[in-house]
């Protein structure tokens, strides 16, 4: 049974390194699953075929052994059904981690997607510039309730799993504004989690599969 | 085992109906599953005891038994767990439908958040004046994958499933743009989940525990 994971063979500088196929190269990593790559372009247009694997012609898909699947979330929480190191079977740690994988996708990602749009994709557009206070206010409320519930942790649930894959991952994202450095409970918990072999395994061979300049397959 | 899902005792008008316990009220409807409510209000300040169950004071939390947990996409996974008329046993099947209840929490309702508050919260803002029209197209784009991905089916899966009350429930909010109704194939897929008998049992039980007035407790 193979594990197969979708990634692009080219994205700008800015983007190297976050790319969402990051999340279950680092899940692999953490459980020592060998995978593969398939590696695409993100140019569009994205080919037929690809487009029902991944509607919008993003990155991850993962193929494992018969199973296909996208969203980052998805793979991650596939990947972490297969042991107890990312995924408790305790109900109500299972209940937690999943609570939490939710959140750093659906609660904490879409503010920090749209602060980097404010801050990098649209920064030279006027509403951006109109915009940015309000939102790196309204995004650090959200970044303070969640650095309240993780208190003196050290990760989300009483050990290391998929979710701290997720929220770090998510949190990353936000080093460009002074949203983490304000936040050391913060800042620390995304530092504990890169500071992790597995993590550096995977966003090294994610930056290893990027070629040089875009190329069209 | 008693089911207690977490709602909001009053919310403003063009919020009723559209608050997140739907979702886990619908899928209970689905299986038949009794459940009771616990009645709170959205008003800050939320009390300490609250925000350890929902780190932003949000709703819903579940208690089933022994377990609770929050965010809206994990308490309906926990709930279709139960039953496969809501989660395939196949194992592709499921990731199918994990992966599109993962896409409609993090790759559409991002979208459509940010609308509405461009088109309601903050439309008196100039930079949500100057945002709109971009963000109205980028949106359609983002559908219209959604658009060509369900195709010709009923649902997202073979049959309905839990993917359908997230993705409904989400797209039912970009019914004050112009979206769904020049996207016919949207428009009748949010028309059939409506239609259900258990989406009609639900809302309307929403709707019976808004009290009148805001209050305090």
């Amino acid at each position: 049974m193979t594990i197969e994971i979708t990634a692009f063979n080219w994205v700008p500088d800015f983007a190297r390194g976050f790319v969402r196929d990051l999340r279950p190269r680092w899940a692999c990593e953490e459980l020592g699953l060998p995978y593969t790559t398939r590696l695409i372009s993100p140019m569009p247009p994205k080919p037929a075929d690809y487009l029902c694997e991944q509607p919008w012609g993003q990155v991850p898909v993962l193929h494992d052994g018969g199973v296909q699947l996208f969203e980052s979330g998805a793979i991650l929480l596939h990947l972490a059904e297969k042991d107890e190191r990312l995924l408790p079977r305790d109900p109500q740690r299972r209940a937690t981690a999943i609570a939490w994988l939710f959140a750093a996708l659906n609660s904490v990602e879409p503010w920090l997607f749209e602060l980097a749009n404010v801050e990098i994709f649209s920064k030279d557009e006027d509403w951006a510039k109109l915009r940015k206070s309000s939102l790196v206010r309204d995004t650090g409320k959200r970044l303070d309730g969640l650095a309240d519930a993780l208190g003196d942790r050290e990760w989300l649930g009483e050990a290391f799993g998929v979710a701290d894959i997720a929220m770090v991952t998510v949190l990353r994202g936000a080093d460009h504004a002074d949203l983490m450095s304000s936040r050391p409970r913060l800042a620390d918990y995304v530092a504990r989690g890169t500071a992790r072999p597995a993590f550096e395994r995977a966003i090294a061979a994610q930056l290893a599969d990027f070629r040089p300049e875009p190329v069209a397959a």
